[in-house]
Formats: structure tokens, C-alpha cells, sequence
């Protein structure tokens, strides 16, 4: 038996390979498909099956892409959603891969076709060694139940609380969890930061079992979940299992080139907030490399991406990052970095940073900007701060009267999402804009004023 | 300035990446381009052209394969046979790239269209720094002659001789060569073991300086070279640039599937000669890892090859040395190696080894078939030995009477060649057939008969 | 939270990291630590601790050379044996980790002073969600309890029995187990090929769980095991941790070096039986590279090992494999492999191969002999076989009176082992010796007659 | 015939490992030779020779530590200061490796020690292939003749140029020039950015072949060279070869222990410019990465060192690039980098940039400080702007009465070295520092005026 998690960053994304006797299959794979196919054939597998659990909507599939390079099938559930696959299983319906046994349980909620999968080892036809949970269940959370239609999230979680206990809890606390989805995944808010759970921990630290259907359905369904426009995207390339990767190098642009190029797109800046503030581009948007495939959905102007790396490693990584959301249209990279932009002596802008020691000191004089999403707004914020989440920054100002030179500050948890804000402000010609550095979480380390609204 | 060589072992080739100021070019690129593309990202540059310096016959080129990844243009020289190039370059033309210049040289006499392309560095635009010699000039020796045809191969010897003495060698002692090939290629017999020469050291050390005009004809007019029937489709597939390399994995295959398949094409074991010796499926080509590039291209059966390795990290190796002489027809590979096969209870045959020092005593019992090519036959062969160059001997086999009970002896310059030999004869119905090991380099060092006709 | 399983191959062996809030503990590390400092290194972790189960027989032990080089913690048990740890916890006292509680438990059987470690959530502190088991307990077996002396088998298996009902059983059946061996261990014959489980997993399936104590005792405590020569070595070493690897590169040697040098130690030969049959040097013995640590620890000759690989790289893999259980004296390894040794003239030698289908038709003429463990023999053999496992043939052939021209066929299960055995037997002088194919494996799945003692 | 060149990063050195036969020399190794090794591993290649050109200043050498390792003997000349070496060789001896022979040249001048060592190939005994020409040659440059005694400068330019003359341009335009450093080394100014040269290349480009001997004596003879304090160190360890590289790892310090630990040190933040500008922690130097080796060695403080790095990854980069210059104090490193910092809510500074259309603008409110290599003012600098070298600048602000609240704009060439005198100003009280982004390059591509002194 062959068995191997394969996380995807900055989606917080989980596919698993299992493998018996020589065929293997994937579960929920990524578009980027190289990296499974090397894991294959290293250890000489032949690949039969790509298992869905769901139609994905926070990033774009990859089995299309491995049943054309490969001829494995695709198995689903019987949803209508799923016309693409090659094998459909009922709700109990089970699938052989060679000694063991996938059996499939139907567990809407999430997404009216979503599917689990229990693992049956030969020896005990019986007893579920492990399950595939997709976006039903997460360690410590569950998947959200707003994205079929936010009005019927209360519904919906209601749905999934009973999928959950129906189907995957009474599979028994020995059985191992594998979601699809780790710990700052977009499809849920409260997943845990480890990769291994069991039911029988889940059934005594996940609030679908330690709750009543009741406060279940009431905390699942009024959760405020950010919902970014390429979801719409992915909607409909996931129908037929996302499209293969453009493999084609994204040209290194010297600084000319680079200014010249990027008039007619948008410049996504992937270096850190405190670089950014030192030195950028004019209209640079301001995405970490680590956030890309999480923010640069939220980014929708239908142009040509242009790119600031710190190292050229790290553009293979950025585009990575954004096609694994469907961005295919990275059309260029600054060459030698931020470095050769300045040594060029092209236009630089800066923009502030302001410790949480200086705000406080002049908090009067600021209008604070809170770019987190309303949960965490929600549980503790800096007095008299506005709220305002980082995604929908850009049509809330278009809707403010905001004086473009007032003093703002923009937060977050810790300044990387405010560095995005901060780099909005600008776009739309905010002139006096500062970054708060480490954010809430070292605005609470410090021990400053919190409002708490609830309490 | 970045300069970096690009080996491809097998076909003992050698590519170029030579940039200025962010834009670079390739020099005869293979068509596994990833490589090259990788090294392109990793140094923040962009690939403005692909450089010919002829079409090649022993690989198949990635000329076509990088234009259409990157937009790069494709030059090369004015002769008709490079219809596909964007950039044509007449004798003494040159072009720019940054701060450098490539000045064109029409050398022909490999074969007509061949080119060699000088490097000026801007300080010192009259001397050249260096020269891309394809394979006009290797080090130590000349491309072969006999290509364009046989018979014209004393022709064309002078042709290249006037064109290195006209063009090549007036550059000067200083000029660093880059020649296409280095020692173990199928185009140049003499190649030697070493990257780094000038005009200066081959001035004193390549026949084609130290002999004059005549006698370099002579010689490398009558040089003896195999030439693979795969030749024929590279001219074909060359003349466009070459195909894209088929990315798609090849499926393992547990042994009784390997074995049902396999029936309708050829089995290659790429193993080392004892290995298959001690056990091998029947009818197995024998053709080790490293040779495969040079030797596969003697299979020519229009059917699928099915591949055995030892790891499974070898095959990708095994595949790219067979796709880079234009073999995309690996339809599978024995899954866990020959362990697997033994394991299943699978027909295992084997084949005889025997050794120098037991041959010598049983001399008279065996015929001793030599496998190497004429020229190394030629220098020195074991007494009575009868010669027939490995790639021929299937044809051969079909000329001769030769009882398939005899009891023969194959050898080459260590084992590789004579394993291959020992594979063909096997599936020629010979029964009773020995690899001698260590083959004629052993022979030598035993201090045993030699027979050296021409002395 | 950080949790990461590292294998070593070879010893079939597992050792962990878990971190919490940047402080890391690493579970029974081998003495090959470089590895484990890497990943801590990545992952900005602070190594804390290393937590020892016990002191292992069948690796040298890696904690000394971690303490050495971070100056980390060794973390064990009260018992004497454990001096060298800096802290030691009794049956039930904890060890925080960040937010993590370790909880140490006394589970005596395998050996004496075993610990397993259970590990604790903060959110959960009453409900375990891992446990550390070393040799305790393994997935679908528990470790061997003859080894503190085989005449305590018996009563150490129950000791075992009831530590683990007492204990580990009890932490429930969401707690997954995290063993320090997976299948093919020298410490437990019937280890399962998957690395999760759950104690409700092993509740069904694990004899020591679904056995009652008295047949599980009389079972666990008549199981037959090897136990190499080199355990011995390990008790020692281990007592302090083990020892720190000599880094040192091992030097390439040339034939004619090799042969001259290598007379005054022991020649191991890492390729595969095919290889070995097809030509080798006298006197060498057959290990497969991945049978290095498992059977490199029967040769127990006080002499310098040199080493014959097939490819560079694997002298690295074969000397790591070989320090893992202690043999630090290789001295040298063949310079471009065995083809240079045949190319040198130097003398080789061969030995025989056989297919089943071949031995069974020839039945009467050999003498066939199983060298598999007790175990695999009583299972079923080749009627009239005779069995002596592989690391006592040495020692059987002193005492035996076999004439040394008798045909012997040699088997295992696939044909590793038999190799190894043939190899014995040629420097036993036996001349007439032939290596099974593919082994029982084969043999059964052809359905060639067996004989089954039992039944 | 093997030959290989092994560059250095940040002290621009190059190392070369030539073999024939097997046999293997390494030339000027630096200390980390574990990446040597790993090539002689990977080649079959076993290390007799390591040859030393002279006795470095600016790096740690690696020959004692090979030694050690493997056995292999130290070459070099007959001088005193090669003590430790193994094998001495007088000018004209020679060296036997395998079929090459390697010819001593004692060519003094950059330091009296100093050798070259022609390279000769079997087939042409008379011509040299190559020469290893340490810091006598370099391409495009020479070594500085001023780190014997600067008083004797002039004196030493003139022994180098006669033996360059003599010894080293007489072997002819068509030797290869391999020598001990590339573009960016400490050791000279004007080393061409290029790998690959010739001496014919050298005899028209070079000014030690161009100039006659009474000019290049009085251009080489009043060079200025920085001369970093670490130098002295390395006369020192470089005695005896060098010490062995400490491989203990580095601990991750969470930001409140970083704070605490590194009150007794010295932190070097190895971010880019523009990140230390956003915001950094006081006291801290900044030193980006690349430039670690060349300008860590004017922190003398014999106190720890403690480093912020972006990526965990560049931690061991960071560590050998001190390791490198004889740092060895490296004590700690900030856990999750400066965001971590950040987060934690401690204190966090920043300094200014300044875009070169500002400062002009602005020219009269700024003193400007030009921390360039005199050289490199001399060609040309802002008008007003005060010079000195950054490694100096802590002792020449300890003779400047200058207001710590003077606005200052400190520039370089764009903007690296300029952030490290932003950082040392910052630790002398200097409240009111800008970076000139771009420093002089962006400057002078602006067309923004320049005074050129010698104009």
C-alpha cells in the first residue's frame, strides 16, 4: 500500500495519492499535475483513478489534465455536475483499487454534489481504515455552506450536519480524516494548523459534533466567508476538470520594457509589506508570494499581469500560485528584480509604515482602515477602526467620500493583507497611507485598546 | 555576460547559452528545451534566438520547440535547407546580441548548409573571443564527411578542409572552440575527452591543421562511420526544427501485462550486460542506459518499445535518450524492474559470459564475432575473429549460413556492444552465444593475441 | 503544529518531528542526522528534545550527534539504561512541547525499558490524539520479546500484552499510533505495508489486540528471529546515544587497487543476483543495495568492506546503509564500476541461475536449499528442500559434510537472499551452485508442488 | 580527461577540479568543500592533489580540510609560507596527474608567494592547454599589488608585470586562463564579468599586456583597494590551510529571545534595501545578502552575530557566506523572519529612500555621502557630495563633528552598499538618513549632473 499527502500552499490544499498492487489513484488534484506524475513514477504506479469529491471552487482541478496525459478516469458521485466523469458512484456505490476498497458517501452541504470516500483495507471489509472528506469535513472545522447560495447557507449547513452524522461520523473513531483542505483555506475559516485527525478526535473537538443541530446550523450558517470573483471562474472551468497548465516561460522584461508593457495591465508586487512601503511601482498592487493564489483572485481587471519577484525562483512560484486559480495571463516579470528598477531610475513611490507604539500615541489622528474579514473584525479591533474587508476595498472606496489626503492606517492580523490595502489606497490616489506593522497581533502582544463588540 | 555549456550524454552533444544584457541565444539546442529554460529563468533572461549551426542528422533539434515556448527566432544560414529560419545569415553577416556580435561563417563540407558563428566581445571587435564551431570542428577532429553522400565523402573533405583553413583557423590562437559534439559522438570518431580548446591547441593537435590539404582528404575522405537508419527521419523532422518532446508518463506495466503487450512490439533491457546475461526475457534487445541514445537508433521496427530499467528514476532518462534520436514510441516499462518479472514466475533466458583469459584457452571452439566498427577493427582484432559492425549484424545474419549451434563469442571494446550483439543473435534463433567481458580493452591489457592487418 | 515522518529504508525505520510555537522534538533518530537538521532548518523550528523509546538493537541510535551539534535535550525513560539521558520522566509524568503535552508511559516486553509516549492537544488534554509506540507496538504487530534473552520470550511477551492493555489500548481508538518500525523491520516479522493507523484500527487487526493474552504470549513468544551479529555492537554504542558518522568520503579505487587492496578485507558486491550470476569478483558476497542494513550486519569479519556499486551515486546509499548498523570500515569502492573491472582483465568469475520451471523438471538433481527465516520456511517449501536461514550458512557449512561439486539450487523469496546465499557458498568453495529466480514467489505462483510441514 | 570550474558567490572566487585516469586535483579550494567532494563522489573520482597559487587574504581556504578528509596532499611553491604543504614545487618543476603534467611558475607580485601552474596534455608536452593563474592574471585584470605592503605597491607591480611577461604571456595565445577569481572579488577592480579567456584574449584586452611596463607599474602601484580587517584573520588561519567549517546548525531565535540574545551582539539584517528602509530592528546593520561576504568582514566586533533573513532557506547561504570570511560567531536567527518581528509587536524603526529627481531637486537640503571605493568617486559623483568608503565610515564619522540631525542622503552605486552606510549612520545617533535609491547608476542614466575631479 502507497499512500501520500500532497499539499499545495497558499490555497491550503491537501490531494492524497493511494496506491495498491501497483494502481494508484488521486484524489482532488491541483492543475499544476507534473508533481503527481513524478510521485508516480518514482515509484513505478500506474495511475487509474482521479477521485472528485466535489466540484472545487477556490481553485482549479487537475483531472482533465491527468486523464489526457495519462488515461486514468475520473470518478464521482451522480450528481448532475459531474457529466464529465468517467465512473459516477451512488451514494454506498464502492470502487476497487486492487486489494483495497473506496466505498462512496454522498455529503451535501458544501455543495449539493459533494462527496466523501471511505478506505477499506482488505482484512477489515468492515471497518473504515480512512475517509476522503473534501470540503464536508476539515480538521477542526467544516467546509462552508454559503457558496451554493449565500440565502440558503442555514439550509445548507443544516444538510451537511446531517451528512456528517449519517454518513461520516458513525464510520467509526478509529477511521483516519483526510479533507481536502488544511488550515488557510478559503473553504473554511477555523481549520486546524495539523494534517492528521481521526473521527474520534474530530467527534470531540469539531463543532459538527460537539454542537446540536441547532447551534450548528445557527454558527455554520451565519458565517461571514469572503467569496472572491474567480470563484465564478472556476465554476465553470471545473465543469469538464479544469484546463491543463500553460507551461510557456513568462519573458524577464528589463525596466523599460517592463514600464512600457505593464501601461495597458496591472502590476502585482510579491515582495514583503516593508519593502513595498521602501520602494515601488506606481499602481503596483502589493500581494505577498505567499498570499497570490489567496488575494490575486480578488484581482479581476481582465488584463495582462505583470510581475515583481525578489529572486527569480520565486516567479515560477508566483505563477504557479496564480494559476492555480485560473490567472493565466502573467505576461511579464520585472528582470534583476526591484534592483534593476532602480538602478534604472525609473519613478519610484513609497508608501508609510507606523508601528502600533506610533498609532496609539496619535490615534486621533488617523482614520484606521481594518482590511480583515468581518469574523475577525468582529472578535477585536483598534477603537473607532472602520471595517472594511480587503477584497471588496476597492468598491467601498468608490462608494466613500474619503478625503484622499487623510491620514489612514490600515491593519490586519499581522500587515500583509494591509500592505494589499495600503496598496489600493494608492491606486485609487490616497496620498497618506501608512501600513501597521505586525497588525492586530502585535497590537494585542502589546496590550493597546481593543473594542470587543460582542461583549 | 553569461556563458554556459549544456551537455546531452548519449549523443555526446553540446548546446550553448550565450547572453548580453538580459538577452540570450541558444546555440543547436536538443528538443528536451525544459533544460534550457530552466537555466534562462533561474538567470532572469530572455531568449531572443535559436542558433543553427547546420541541420543536424544524429539528434533531433529544439529549434521549433523554443520558438513556439518563447517567441525566440530561429537563425542560421542562407542555404535553402533552413527555409524555417526567421533570421538568415549570409557568410561574414552578423548579428548583434547586447553588447556582443556573432559574425556568420559559411563552413561547409559535413554537410553543405554548415555553419560556424564567431563571438566578438564589443572591447575587442576586430579578435575573435570565441567560435560556435557545430561540427565543422571538433576538438581534436572534424565532423565526419560521408554524410551528404558516401560518395562524396573525399569531395567534401576537401570542402571542409578549405573552409577551416579559409575561415576557422584565421580567427586565431586565442579563439575558444564550441564545437556541437564532444568525445563519444556518432558524427566524429576521434573526438577528444576534453570541453576546453582554442584554435591554438587544435592548430598543433587536429589532423585537419596538422596534415596538409592531401592527406587530410585522404583520411577523412575513407573514415568509416556507422549510420544509423534513424538518420533518415532526423533529416526529415530537422528540416522544420524538430517535433515538441511528448510529455506524457509512461505507464508501468506489472509483468504479465508487460509481457501480453510487449508481444506486438520490442522489448529494450536497458541493464548492464552481466545482468542480462544472468536473466533477460526472451527476445529482449540488450542495450544499456548509456548507449541507448546511440544504439536504440539502430531498432527501427515501427512498432512500440517496451522498456525494462533498473530503478524507476531511470526512465525518464531511458525515454528522453530514446526521444532525443526521435523515438517517441515508448508504449510501457516493466513495473519494479526484472525483480518483478522473476518474481511472477515469468519465462527468464539467459545467455553466456565468458572471459578473455577462457576464450584465449578455448580458441579454436568458438567463432569470435567482433561487433566494434571497421576502424577499431581495423587497428587490432583477436586472431580469426570475423567482423560485422553491431548495427548490421541482423542483416547479416540473414546473408550468412551459419549453423545456430555454433558456438560463438561476441565481443566490442568492453561488453556493452557485444550485450546488444548477444540480443540480436538470440532472437535470431542463436542458442549458444558469450558476451566476452571486458571485451577487446581487456583482451589488450591480458597481453593476448593480437592480429593487426594493416602491420 | 509541525509533525513530520522521516523513513529510513533498509531498517524499515521511522523517527518523527513535532513542533509547536518554533520548538521541535525529534523521536528516535538515526545517527544520519543531517537529514532531521534540514527539515528543522526549513522550517525555522528550534530542536528542544530528542525523545528515545528505548535503546534500539537494529540501528545506532542518533541522539548523542544531535545533542552534540544543537545541544538538545535526550528525552527517555527512568530506566538505568537511559543514563546518558539529560531528562527522564516515569511512568505518567509529562513533557510540555509549546502547547503540546507529551505523557510517558512504562510499556516493558520488547524490551525491558520501553517507553510509548502519548501526545495531547491543548484543546483536548484528556483525550490523546497520538502516542509514540517505538518497538512496542507496530502496525498489525508488536516488536519481537526475545532479544533481552530468548528464554524470556515467553514472559516477555506477556509483559508486553499487559503494558499494552493496560496502557496504550486504553488511550482510545482515535488515538493514531506512530511506530518506529514499518514492514520489513529486523523487530517485528509481520509488520503491515501502511504507515497511518489508529488504535481502533489495531483493536481489530493486531494479534496482540483481537488474541487473548494466553495465545498471544505463546504466539509472540515462539516466534523465531534472526538476530544478527551486529546487535551486539548496537547494545554497546546505544548505551551513549551512538556514535557521530565519520563523514569522511570513501575513496574510489581503481581494478587493479581494488583487488590488491581488498585482499586483506571483504569485497560486497550491491547489484542485483542477475548481475552477480552473469560476472563477479571471487570471493565477494551478494547484498542488494537495499538489503544492506538488514543482511551487512551478518558479515562480521573485523576487516575493511569494499564495495562494488553500480552507479556513483549509490556509494553514498551504501555507505550510509552500512553505517546505520554500525559498520563504519569501508575502505574503498570500485572506480567506474564492475565494467572497468572487466575492462581491466581482471579475472571473474560466475555462478549459476535456474528458473523454477527448470528446477522443477529437474527436481532430483539438486540438493535445494531454503536460506528464508524459520518462519517463511514452515510456511511452505520445495519438497525435500532444506533449510538453514541465510546468516547461519556460513556456520551450518562448517558443520555440514557436503561435498562441495553437489548441484545446489539456492532460494528465498524472490532471489536477494539467495544471491546472498550463493555468494556464501563460492567462498565455501561449493562450485556447482545455481540462484532460484524469482524464489518461493515464483514457485508459487506457478504452482509447483509445496509442502506444507503444518498441515 | 575531467575538468571542472566551481564558482564562489559573494567573494567572486573560482575554484577548479582537473582529473585524468581518475586521479583528481582540486585548485584553491574554499572551506565548504563538501560541494567538491560531492563532484569527486559523483565522478568516480579519487583526490591526490590539492594545489594552492598562493596564500589567500580575502576567503578561508579548504586544502587542510581535504587533507584531513581524504587524504590527498597539499601542492604548492617553494616559499616559506607554504609550510603545511606536502608537495613543494620550484618554478619550472612539474607535477604528474595521471597523463597531464602540471608545470610550477613562481609569479610574485600580488603576493611573493604566488604561483601559476601551466597545464600540459600527453599529445603536446611543448604547448600549455591552461594555466591555473591564481591572483596573478586575472581576466581582464591583475591582482592588486598592494596587500603585501601599500608602501611597496609600486615596487610589487613591477615584479608582477615582469613575471607575467616572462613566464606567463609566453606560453602562448592559445593557453586558457583559469584564474582565482571573476568579476566582484576584493582582489581586484576591473576583472572582466566574463569566464572563459585566452592569453591571446588577455595579450590585446588586459592592461598588464597593453600598457607598457613603466605605465602599468605607476596605474597598478596607486590603486586604491579597501582593505577589510578581516584580511588579517585570514593571514593568519590561511597559515595552515585553513580550519574546518563549523557545521553545527544555527538556532532559530523567536523574536522576545532574539531581542534579549542579540543586546550582546551584532545583528545583520540581509534584506534588500528597500525592506530595511520600511522597517527593521534597531542597531541592526544591513548587509544584503550577495553582499555578505564581500562587506561582513568590516564588522569586527568580536562579539556574536545574530541575522534576519526572508526565507528560512537563506539561513545556511547567510552562515557560509560569513563562514567563508572566518565568521564563525554566528549565534542565532530570527524565527519566521522580520514579519514574526513584526508581529510580536517589538520595536521597529525605519529610515528613509530617496529618489535621485528628489534629491536633485532637493540637492541643497542634503549632505550627501558617496560610500563608493575611491575609484569609483573619482569617476564621477554628485556635486557637494562627500566621499567615504562605507567600511570606513565608522571611524570617519568618530572624527566628523557632524549635527546627528543633518539631513543626509547616502548613495552608492544603487543602492546596497549605501543601505549599509544608512544602517552604520543609524547606529551613530544619525536620526535623519535617506537612501538615494538606484544610488549613482539610476543617476547617470537620469542625466542628473555629475562632477568628474580629473576632468
Amino acid at each position: 500500500m502507497f499512500f501520500e499527502r500532497i499539499k499545495t500552499p497558499g490555497i491550503a490544499q491537501v490531494a492524497y495519492i493511494l496506491a495498491a498492487d501497483g494502481d494508484a489513484l488521486v484524489v482532488d488534484p491541483c492543475r499544476d499535475v507534473q508533481r503527481y506524475l513524478t510521485i508516480l513514477q518514482n515509484s513505478s504506479l500506474r495511475l487509474r483513478y482521479v477521485v472528485q469529491t466535489h466540484r472545487h471552487e477556490d481553485f482549479e482541478m487537475g483531472g482533465a489534465a491527468l486523464r489526457q496525459l495519462t488515461g486514468a478516469e475520473i470518478v464521482a458521485g451522480k450528481h448532475d455536475i459531474f457529466r464529465h466523469a468517467d465512473v459516477r458512484l451512488g451514494d454506498g456505490e464502492t470502487l476497487q483499487l486492487g486489494t483495497l476498497t473506496l466505498r462512496a458517501l454522498h455529503t451535501p452541504g458544501h455543495t449539493p454534489e459533494s462527496m466523501c470516500y471511505a478506505i477499506y483495507l482488505a482484512a477489515n471489509p468492515e471497518l473504515a481504515w480512512g475517509v476522503f472528506t473534501g470540503d464536508a469535513l476539515f480538521i477542526g472545522d467544516t467546509g462552508r455552506t454559503d457558496l451554493p447560495a449565500a440565502d440558503k447557507a442555514v439550509e445548507n449547513a443544516g444538510r451537511l450536519y446531517d451528512a456528517l452524522h449519517d454518513k461520516v461520523f458513525p464510520l467509526g473513531d478509529q477511521t483516519l480524516v483526510f479533507p481536502a483542505h488544511g488550515a488557510g483555506s478559503a473553504c473554511g475559516g477555523q481549520v486546524a494548523d495539523r494534517d492528521d485527525s481521526t473521527i474520534g478526535i474530530e467527534r470531540v473537538s469539531n463543532a459538527a459534533a460537539t454542537m446540536g443541530r441547532e447551534a450548528f446550523v445557527r454558527y455554520k450558517g451565519h458565517e461571514q466567508h469572503a467569496r472572491p470573483p474567480y470563484f465564478r471562474v472556476m465554476e465553470q472551468v471545473n465543469l469538464d476538470g479544469g484546463r491543463a497548465l500553460d507551461e510557456r516561460p513568462v519573458p524577464w522584461l528589463p525596466p523599460q520594457s517592463f514600464r512600457e508593457l505593464s501601461q495597458t495591465g496591472v502590476v502585482i508586487d510579491t515582495r514583503e509589506a516593508e519593502a513595498f512601503a521602501g520602494g515601488h511601482i506606481a499602481s503596483a498592487y502589493s500581494i505577498w508570494l505567499a498570499g497570490l493564489s489567496r488575494y490575486g483572485g480578488w484581482i479581476t481587471d481582465p488584463v495582462s499581469l505583470y510581475l515583481v519577484v525578489d529572486e527569480p525562483g520565486q516567479l515560477h512560484e508566483a505563477r504557479l500560485a496564480l494559476a492555480r486559480i485560473g490567472h493565466d495571463n502573467v505576461a511579464g516579470a520585472l528582470a534583476n528584480g526591484f534592483s534593476a528598477w532602480r538602478a534604472a531610475g525609473q519613478a519610484i513611490e513609497t508608501s508609510g509604515t507606523i508601528t502600533p507604539a506610533q498609532l496609539n500615541a496619535a490615534s486621533g489622528h488617523y482614520t484606521v482602515l481594518d482590511v480583515r474579514e468581518a469574523g475577525e473584525f468582529e472578535a477585536g479591533h483598534i477603537p473607532a477602526a472602520q471595517h472594511v474587508f480587503v477584497g471588496e476595498l476597492a468598491h467601498w472606496l468608490g462608494e466613500m467620500a474619503l478625503d484622499t489626503d487623510t491620514p489612514l492606517a490600515v491593519t490586519c492580523s499581522v500587515g500583509h493583507r494591509s500592505s494589499f490595502g495600503v496598496s489600493i489606497l494608492k491606486r485609487h490616489g490616497y496620498s497618506n497611507v501608512s501600513n501597521l506593522l505586525g497588525g492586530m497581533t502585535a497590537w494585542h502582544r502589546l496590550g493597546l485598546p481593543i473594542d470587543r463588540p460582542g461583549t
